[in-house]
């Protein structure tokens, strides 16, 4: 049985007084006296611990004052019932083995270092408090997110990571070769920075499928908000339009950030104690309808506050900067909100024309605190529109033959989205740094085991 | 409703006749005459096909006689039940849309084509029977593992795909640049082979964890087992030994397929009649205790067989071919097989070192038709014996001393494996060919798309 395990049969009332348990986890923390000793212990099921307890003889028998911190053990014992306590239960120490301990140098403290220390340790920061709550919320949104797509008949689909397609043409790629660099896929080859277009020859045949896999992007920008490598969820649905694949996006959200705070009870008020409101502010979302506005309005609401941007040129055309995102979302929606049928000029050229011919029809789901954390479109489905329009941007066609050849082969209307699945964390779990979302990132110039 | 979610409904009584649908999805077949069509339509759900019956006016109305395989469409109508027919039910047509036709160059017939030929239209070939039957049970296999692992309190954790390390210092890896190859990392940067090196620091607090995303070789042969870029599942789990990982193996197969054979009977009965036998070896192996064998054992046994074999001289610390490998599966084991114990100097450096100075705590787990499915250990616990093995075999010790340090932080005994996701899904569907285990296969000298 995991503490977390524990804990909610303990909540369920179906732990009973003098329970036989055996524990294997790391030392938190050691305090007490010669008579009595507190042992608290984690297992990583759970950002909760177990306090133990020793007494009298089995604390010199056990050597239990010299265990510090971090240190692997094994502790037999039973259940005390403790209702009125602040823990509803401890474990009575019968015995301990001590499986390893640990160096003088260990990094980790009791009090929490800053993140930019962390940061240079990503194997070791994950035995922090604040770490084991973002990796928790990670692993329940990742699986939220299949569970979703599962029950609602959506086939997970691996869009290839290395590819001979440059995406969307826009983003800087990596390379990928063997180590003589004599093209070992005989042409040039990228890491792919979408599985959209893969994703879509799929759609025609499964209807409804995702992707949820690593991308890539050779940006040398150092923001808060970039990495080279990180995870994307993709949906792509033949038969639905903007509006269908919009509101899939908000029930999608709504529906893994209701779970996981549901789940993860103990982590979430956790991330909410060290940033106050997180939890109202996902509660509010949770209960709100999501607010949908066309960029032409937003650029004129926009308007009203230029005064208070970097950017104060605000017109129909321009791509919004993450300063409008951020203003929009957290100033005046107060919330998510999709922005759609953006400028045709600074969208992909796979979206759909709109009729007015100067937009196309794509949305951004902009959120407080990030900006953007979802970007998607419905499809050119018109094989002669999608065509002139990668010649007039200048899109080689060849490589994408293919792609173009899909609309000649029954092709219905598909729309999609994409989540970067990073900023998804960031935005649950209230944290202010994307390097902080994944194990180990990946930026321009940092690369660490 | 999925025509899967209709026919799932219809087993269990819940379809009245006259009950109003409206389908979408691409004409698989069109056959009949003048006053009766009938119209075969598959919605990428199943591989079962909804039936849809035309009748006298409407089949020229709609220019039903004119649609050819391949179209997408709108079917709306209501259902008739036939419960002495082939097909349970059937829907008789109200009103068709047509979505998109095909052109007369499409290169899916109705009558299955060649693999090899398939294999050049990787974004058509879904559309055929077989593919749809491959990719389903993929989606199924994906999932079953997630939820397996959930359920049993691992964490989800993302092991990086580019590394700075070198991975088991054995395969050829491919490596990672930008445009300029200047080093985008300021170092060398590898595609990841393993994360299990990672996922071992992430066991060190979470205890159970395991990764899923693609790894990659850049091995320059041109067998029908191996891929450039593959998808593998790696389970690590601190406090286990080798004898705990082997049964979590064996556990974890047998309720992913159990539960895949269940839900996705219709594509296992396809593949089974494509491949007789399949469903019965698939479920001996359900129904059978796994077979351990110590590797000096199998040694021993070959022997007696060895004027089968190519490499005849088979002996204590010689590595296994392929041909060794399904001979002890498919003729002696005739099912599953898990051997332990193997030679240290053929495995990798990080594998726990036996008392008897010869072998190291490894285990392969080979099936039937495929060979080595599984391959995992316990892992070296002691950060001298570690350091020594390393030291002796030339692994440099600077880019790994992080992993070394992991013993020296109260590390507590690990072990793991890694499931090559394709071969599973060879194992499970038949298949006998890796590059149709995958939407877009990667190979030396070949990159579609």
């Amino acid at each position: 049985m995991t503490i977390k395990e524990l804990l909610l049969k303990q909540k369920e009332n179906a732990i009973s007084e003098g329970l036989k348990l055996s524990i294997e986890g790391w030392i938190v923390s050691n305090r007490g006296n010669e008579k009595i000793r507190f042992l608290t212990i984690n297992d990583g099921s759970s950002i909760s611990n177990l306090q133990v307890v020793a007494k009298n003889e089995d604390i010199e028998k056990f050597s239990i004052s010299n265990i510090s911190l971090g240190t692997s053990l094994v502790i037999n014992g039973y259940i005390h019932l403790t209702p009125n306590a602040k823990q509803p239960l401890e474990l009575i120490l019968e015995s301990l083995t001590i499986i390893n301990s640990v160096d003088e140098d260990f990094p980790i403290q009791k009090k929490e270092t800053s993140l930019e220390f962390l940061r240079e340790i990503p194997h070791l920061r994950n035995k922090t408090n604040l770490f084991k709550c973002i990796m928790l919320i990670r692993n329940s949104l990742s699986f939220e997110i299949h569970k979703y797509f599962q029950e609602n008949s959506f086939l997970y689909m691996a869009s290839p990571i290395i590819t001979s397609n440059d995406g969307e043409g826009a983003g800087e790629t990596l390379l990928v070769d063997d180590e003589n660099k004599e093209y070992f896929f005989k042409q040039k080859a990228f890491l792919g920075v979408t599985g959209q277009l893969h994703a879509e020859s799929y759609a025609q045949s499964f209807k409804k499928v995702y992707t949820f896999g690593p991308t890539f992007r050779a940006e040398n920008s150092h923001t808060s908000r970039h990495l080279a490598e990180f995870w994307m969820i993709e949906p792509e649905v033949a038969f639905y339009k903007l509006k269908d694949i919009v509101l899939l996006a908000d029930d999608l959200l709504k529906t893994v950030i209701k779970n996981t705070i549901q789940n993860y009870n103990d982590e979430m008020n956790y991330l909410d104690s060290i940033n106050p409101g997180l939890l109202d502010n996902l509660n509010k979302f949770l209960s709100n309808k999501l607010t949908i506005i066309e960029y032409k309005d937003v650029v004129e609401k926009l308007k009203e506050f230029k005064d208070q941007f970097i950017e104060k040129d605000i017109h129909f055309g321009m791509d919004l900067a993450s300063e409008h995102e951020k203003f929009l979302s957290e100033q005046i929606i107060q919330g998510p909100v999709a922005v759609i049928n953006y400028p045709k000029d600074i969208k992909a050229f796979y979206m759909y024309q709109n009729d007015d011919n100067q937009t196309v029809a794509a949305f951004d789901l902009l959120v407080p605190g990030i900006g953007e954390l979802i970007g998607g479109s419905q499809r050119e489905e018109r094989y002669q529109k999608l065509l002139d329009r990668m010649n007039e941007i200048k899109i080689p066609i060849k490589p994408l033959q293919w792609y173009l050849d899909l609309r000649r082969f029954g092709y219905a209307p598909s729309s999609g989205f994409g989540i970067g699945f990073e900023r998804l964390i960031m935005y649950v779990t209230g944290i202010s740094n994307i390097r902080d979302a994944i194990p180990f990132p990946r930026v321009a110039g940092q690369i660490k085991m």
